[in-house]
């Protein structure tokens, strides 16, 4: 018997956010696997650490950091065959994913090396998409909005084509982006419509209108939400830790 | 003082999706509101039927069941109204909300006639968007892909132009419109990318290819997920519970 791969999302940042489920399933594991910088502690791990026992095998998978680069295949390859020594084992596999699995996720690497040889079961967690929003406490979409979760490295004109044929919006990645993204906005009039977030649910949120945002880079997960659609939403967005943020290193 | 507002987000259906945050208000709760139709019992509220105490005053929006039709006006008027009297006697009221809160959910209407009088917490829930995926077993987007939620009510023309313009498409809201985006998925080539998904984590969920799902109509919060990327997840997408459509009542 070989054992069974989880894929778990342990939401944003805040460990109350973790579902009970996946709380569950964490409090039973003997193997607990991440992603992790070469430079520092993984989030992921950080976020539930004080849910894994002392006892737990973990497996940390180290990614060097580089500016928004995918990380090599061959980091995950590795990793793989590390797992699959556990999973043939019949030790069951706990891999923690920031946020949702699918969902942009880093598990997504694990997934398509593992998935068709053993049991695989995705726990979802809760996405920044709908953290946003709850933060800025302005709702994403609603009714017949058409919604669309643009990538900040994509190009002006992709973006502003995107921008242009839905009612609500969630630029995501932004990071080095900030800047000709905020730029861009404003060209379409669109910033007093827009809000800004990062490390959301963090100590060390930020959240504000993207009109308070000052230039310069942001942190890679930060996002904008943009909406443009029928609804009229009369609160204006909340401001808070709102320090510059060229202030801020990533 | 006046009492405080929470909308949470209940998840999908299993009641192990809900966050530890959200099981926590709910404990504390007081008063608790959900929406409920006028022919059955609140969905939302019989996510978490076993986290509510007995002396705990709940108050139901009831609201009437037409087909896809949005609710009246006067209907969250008037819960408004009853709500104001909870909070302005100092009482907590924690409102229920299928899903996530802002994605497209039900709390909105209470959230525009609130947020700006009493002070409003918003919890994010575990949404379909993520839970379609995961039970398919089949990332949403990665990388830089650009992903576009569809309301299936939506136009043809919309609808297609939308799923030229993305990578990856969920649409929602599918219900009675299931025939006619099943026919459009299929003139555009897209139903071996397609997945489809109704009543996501409960007993009697239906996970399938789109390719295996009959005419007919479809529940109200069924989704197809359109994947046409550059990803390649080569497993094949899951079948269970593969009863017609047809078969089933709304």
């Amino acid at each position: 018997m070989t054992g069974k791969l989880y894929g778990i999302g342990v939401g944003p940042g805040d460990p109350d956010l973790l579902t009970i489920k996946a709380f569950k399933i964490l409090r039973k594991a003997k193997v607990v696997c991440y992603p992790a910088p070469d430079n520092g502690e993984s989030f992921a791990r950080s976020i539930v650490a004080d849910m894994i026992a002392p006892d737990v095998q973990e497996i940390p998978i180290v990614i060097p950091m580089r500016v928004e680069r995918f990380p090599a295949r061959s980091i995950y390859d590795e990793a793989a065959l590390s797992l699959r020594e556990r999973l043939d084992a019949g030790e069951d596999v706990v891999v923690l994913c920031e946020g949702d699995p699918f969902f942009y996720g880093s598990f997504m690497y694990v997934f398509e090396r593992l998935a068709a040889d053993y049991e695989t079961e995705i726990v979802p967690g809760i996405s920044s998409l709908m953290t946003g929003p709850a933060e800025l406490k302005r709702p994403l979409a609603a009714r017949n909005d058409v919604l669309t979760v643009i990538p900040g490295p994509l190009e002006d004109e992709r973006i502003e084509q995107l921008l242009g044929g839905c009612d609500a919006a969630a630029i995501i990645k932004i990071g080095r982006h900030f800047s000709r993204i905020r730029a861009l906005l404003e060209r379409l009039q669109l910033t007093d419509s827009a809000g800004y977030a990062e490390r959301l649910t963090l100590e060390n949120q930020r959240i504000m209108p993207l009109a308070s945002a000052e230039e310069g880079a942001a942190p890679y997960f930060s996002m904008i939400f943009v909406y443009k659609g029928a609804e009229t939403w009369v609160q204006d967005l909340p401001v808070a830790n709102a320090q510059p943020i060229a202030e801020l290193s990533r």
